[in-house]
Parts: structure tokens; C-alpha cells; sequence
């Protein structure tokens, strides 16, 4: 499974200066995917001076284009993202907004480019929102042709109101986040390389 | 303030020989509603037998129009509803659907039927989907005539995956969802009182 | 791909004595799946007496346990909806709710008895509401066990405000929609063979 | 109704070099705003350095502050969006983080800065996402103090598919989306006047 690359782009509004709750949660991802042989990387939007814009370059500057060309090399793409008003994060609206500016780019079959990818999702919030944060996510990625195996939404939230973030109390031990982290990372592994083996011919699903 | 009803429509699956989660949680509204003077009435959705549809009246047996009349005559309209999948329920869901079926009724200055009433939220889940969940129901109610008071959507929820609903564990203490509750209160009735003495004139919005 | 069965959910709120539009737009993908040579079964949920819940079995009269067989048997699982107010319909809303209330018995292998199987929507509405709708349908398919092609939301609305409806005007040219369909139809197909071939292996999935 | 302050903030992912449809849809409301006496201003965020976070002042270049003094200010908001894959725009979302970032900041009754004023949304795309994108930015205002009026949402978009966008063709004549701007200014002046003379009295809805 050497050859299985796996990006993550973590929305989180802060930059890797500063520690980031959905970074952490991400973290157990990554040691399976890396003791089951894939190849990983992690990447903070924050880091990235990304325009504004629904092209695959906003030119002067853009820093999208970087963060694409590995998109475009990534077997498995997972979003990261915080929950602020019970939404996905501005950053996290933003990649998508860039993902959907060059899904109208064609593979060798005149598929879209994200055809026989893999997507996901990794979320925290200290509150209330990881579904809907969950469904908008997976459901732009597949809209524009990547393929969402089952039980690829890995969250965690705490009770309502204020209260601590992943990092800050005992969140690290919920069971049913580190199972559904479990599952995101096999059931991804595993259409990963089942869409290398027999990637989706093309028929009506060209552009 | 005796003049003021307020509606509490609880959207709960289970029928009133269960109990319903949300209903305790109204049950904080419901007595600080009281205090204050106004009245109160609570209808559990699924002892009546609400037809499909987007009328008023689906004839034959359905039981939406005698709740229908309730909503006419109240001056605050709660929507309860459990979270299943992190969205509200199908009760919730079709309770919109049959106020949208006389969104189109107009009161004598030819306005929307559901002018000058004011909507709020009450909601309960086990995890995750108040926020989403209070969105959908506060935009419908607003759409079609209600005025949103600020911090209408008092709720609660645990911390991700299965565990402990409103009523099995410290939920009740929760300062926050009870500091929402009593907002809920203040605001729907500061907005019911208000319309009362100065109701929306007809200009541009009547139908 | 004659052993391919494809379970078409149509979740409008008026039964198979009226027409549908969404049935009407569904037809176009019914007729393709039976020229690819697959089995094709088209439920009308409002003709059905679905009780509120989230068992797989509400008791006495409940009429879901005979459709939850055929979704047990259905290798594709297409929900359809109308859009009321920007949403999936109740009965949509129903579907979910029942078929996540039995998302915890298990297959042969302990993993959720929805995996291998694949999911999609097809939606009309006279305007708006259409992604979000699939989003938050596609992502309850998902969370549960199924599989989520690319491209499997085909859609129709039309213009802001009241208008035709799909089956009122020119709506079936319209070559966004009918492309969707295609694609719907040919990535479903593909998937649900995939998957028989090469079943998700049982490792993390599990229950 | 000189004393009225409408602020129009725009989250076109474009900045004022180019045009934007939602800021011309906005057109039709600011005429009758000004024809009513208020005093508009109206901005195009992306002209702004608008720093990720959720704070009042990002430090070092973030040219937040300068917009939530403008909301300080104004006695209506209203938040106008372009739709992306069914979305509001990413500089929509980041505009409800900023404000949510001030959202425990108090008037001098110790009730949320944003108790008082007046929220509202304009929309455009040039196909759906148009009621999923109100819902998402109204509640995030009514949560942090807005009121939220009744039909303060007006939107336009086309049918599904690619197609005009609202500059490009008939959609100025659109009689429901005109409705609805007038609706939007007539309902968001009257309760900001109303509010003006009848604040909402500090009782539990204190920080």
C-alpha cells in the first residue's frame, strides 16, 4: 500500500504556529494510515495565502495552486475542519470553493480529475455541528467526483454550551470518535486501492 | 401579560405515553412562561394523525386543521423536536410542511396569516445537530411570516457518540442551555407583547 | 448485471393515485438501469402506513419492516424527494430515520448491514433547496453503511419563486439534469458490480 | 426614519474592480431604503484584509475592526451572498466568525452588542442553495442578538444547471425576487424603528 498518498487539509482558522484541536484528532488517523503503509501529508490552510475566487489560479500570489498539484497527486483527500456556529469553518468553505474551480478539469477518460479519488472528513468542535459540517463537505467532494466510502466522518463534540475542546478534557478516549476515526481510515485505505486496481471506466460520467 | 398563549408543538417520534426528552426540557419554558402570566398549551405531534401534504386541510380524517387553529389563535409558536441523524424530525418536518400549506392565508390587512406571531426552538439530542436542526425550523417559520426574537433556540446535547439523553444524566443542570431557555422566554414574549401593541403595518408585505 | 436490483424510494407526499414529479424524473433513470440489464423496483412511500420512529419494526400496522426487506435486497438505494421550503420532504426525512433504525444490525460479517450497498438521490422541486437536500440524504446514507458514488444527486429545479414544476414545462430537456441522470445511473451501476466482486473486507468496519 | 442605518455587507468572492450580481440585486433594496429616508452604505468584503478568526481584532493588517465599528453602528445588517455548490460564499462565513467573535462584547444594559439591530439576507446564484444559505446566516445572526423580521430573505437564483446569473438575463423582472426586496426593506425599517423606541429590556438575556 506503498503507493496510497493521503493529504489532509485542515481548515482550523489558526495557523501551525498554534496547536489546532482537529490537527490532534487527525494525528490517530495518520499513525494507522502510516502503519498500514500509506504515504501521508498534512497540510494547514492557514499556512497558504489562498485567494478568494472558484478558478483553479487566482494568479499574483495564489497559493492554491501548490496546495492543488498536491490534490491532484492524492489517492485520499480529507477535509479538517473546526465547527463556529455550528458550521464548517470560512477556510473549509474556502477549499471546497477552490476544489469546485477546476472540476471542470478532465483526467485522460474526460472524467473529472477528482474521479477515483477518495474523500473524508475530520472534525471538532467543542460543541454541536460535526454532521452538518460533515454532510455539506462530503457532499460537495462528491459532486465533483470524488467517491465517499461508508463511515468516512471522524468528529468530535462536546455537550452544548461552552466547554472544553478536543485537546483540553478526556476527548482523546471517546470511544466511538476513535472507532469512527478507525473506520474513516480503513474504509478510505480500502477504496483507495480498490479505485486503483478498477478505476471508473468512462461512460455517461465524462465531461 | 394574560393575554399571551403560547404553543409549544413537540415533535418528538413517541406519542404521549412515552416521554419525551424535549418535553422535559420545555417543561423550564413552560414554567417561566407561567410565572410571567402568559398561557400555555403543548401538543405532542404524534398523538394526532397529521395527513401528508402542503394544505390546510388533507381531508378525510387528518387532524392537522384543529392544530392549525391552536397556531392561529397563539401569539408564540415553539417548534420541539428530538435530533435523529442530526437533523429534526420527520414530525418537524411535515409541521412546517402543513404551515407552509397556509403560508398563503392572509389576515384582514393581507399579510401572511402567521404575521405578528413570534417562533422559537426547543430541542433535544443524545449528539450533535441543535444548531442545523434549529437553522432549518427558525428560517421556514421565518419565511413564512413568524419574527425570529434573538437567542430563540434554547437546546441540548451530549458530547459525541451514544450516551446519555436529556433526561438520564445532569442535562438538566447545564447552565447553558438553561440560561437559553430563559432567554426563549424573555424574548418571545417581549416580541409577542410588542406586536400586540404595534403590529407590522401592511405596506409592501402583503401577499 | 441482470443480479443488480435497483430500490427507487420515492419519498413525495402524495401517493401513487396522483403524479409525481420526482417519479417522473426518476423514469428517465428507471429506463436506463433496465437497458444496462439491472432490476429495477419503484416504492411510493406515502402509499405505505410508516409509523413514526427509529426501530426497524414499530408494531401493529407499521408497514416499513415489509419495505426495509426490500431495501435488504436492493443493491442500489436511490431516495427521491420533493423540496417544501428549501427541503427534503418528511417522508425523506421518515426514511432515514427508519432505515438508521436498524443502521446497528449486522451482516455476515459484523459490519452494518448497509455496506456493499450504494446510495444516490433524485430530486425535484419547483425551486431551490435541491443540494441541500441531497447533502444532508446522501451524508444520513452514508453515516449508516452505504457507499456514495461520484455525481449520483440528479436534480431539477427551476427558477426563484412560484413556476412550473418538472413535469409542468420544458423541464425534461434540460441537459444538466438529464447528464446527472446518466451519471447517477452508470456510477451506481458501477459501484454496486465493484462491490460485488469485491465486498468491503471486514477489519475496523465492524460493529 | 433619517436615524435608520442600513449596512449592506457583501461577501461576492469578488472585489469592487468587478461586478457582482448579489450586490445588484442589493441595488433594488438601497433604492428603496434611501426612498424611505435611511441611510445606506454598502461594502464589498473582499476589498478588505479580513484576517481567519474569531475575535474582534485578528492584530497586524486585520482590517475586521473597521467593519464591526460599521456594525456597531448600523441599525439593519444585512449579509449578501453568491452560492457555491449550493453554499454561501466563504467570505459570508467568515463575516458570521468575526461577528460571532464579538458576540459576548455588551451593551450597556449587559445584553449582546447585536441585541437591537436588525438582520437580513440577499442572495444570489445562478442555480440553488438560495434558502439553505438564508437559513445558515439568519440563525447565525438571531443566535449572537440580531432579530430577525419576518421574509428578510430575498434571493434569486435560475434553474438547475449552468445558466445566467442574475446580471446576465430577464432576472431583474423576476416579480417573487422583487417582491421579496421590497418585503426585505419594508419589514427590516419597520422593526429597526420599533426597536429604536421600544429597545428590549435587559431581563434574562444578560451576558
Amino acid at each position: 500500500m506503498t503507493d496510497i498518498h493521503v493529504l489532509f487539509l485542515n481548515a482550523s482558522l489558526k495557523d501551525s504556529s498554534e496547536p489546532s484541536h482537529t490537527q490532534e484528532l487527525y494525528e490517530k488517523a495518520r499513525k494507522l494510515y502510516e502503519q498500514e503503509g500509506a504515504q501521508t501529508e498534512s497540510i494547514r490552510l492557514a499556512d497558504y495565502d489562498i485567494h478568494y475566487g472558484v478558478t483553479g489560479d487566482e494568479g499574483d500570489g495564489d497559493e492554491w495552486p501548490q496546495l492543488l498539484k498536491k490534490v491532484k497527486r492524492a489517492d485520499i483527500v480529507l477535509i479538517g475542519t473546526p465547527l463556529w456556529l455550528g458550521e464548517k469553518s470560512s477556510l473549509a468553505t474556502q477549499a471546497i470553493e477552490r476544489l469546485y474551480g477546476t472540476s471542470g478539469d478532465t483526467n485522460d477518460k474526460d472524467q473529472a480529475i477528482y474521479y477515483n479519488k477518495v474523500g473524508g472528513v475530520v472534525i471538532t468542535g467543542n460543541e454541536d455541528g460535526a454532521k452538518h459540517a460533515a454532510a455539506s463537505i462530503l457532499y460537495g467532494l462528491s459532486h465533483i467526483g470524488f467517491v465517499i466510502p461508508p463511515n468516512v466522518d471522524a468528529y468530535w463534540v462536546g455537550e452544548a454550551g461552552p466547554g472544553p475542546s478536543y485537546l483540553d478534557g478526556a476527548a482523546s478516549e471517546n470511544a466511538f470518535t476513535n472507532k469512527h476515526i478507525e473506520m474513516l481510515v480503513y474504509n478510505t485505505l480500502y477504496f483507495a486501492e480498490l479505485l486503483k486496481d478498477h478505476p471508473i471506466p468512462a461512460k455517461d460520467n465524462t465531461l
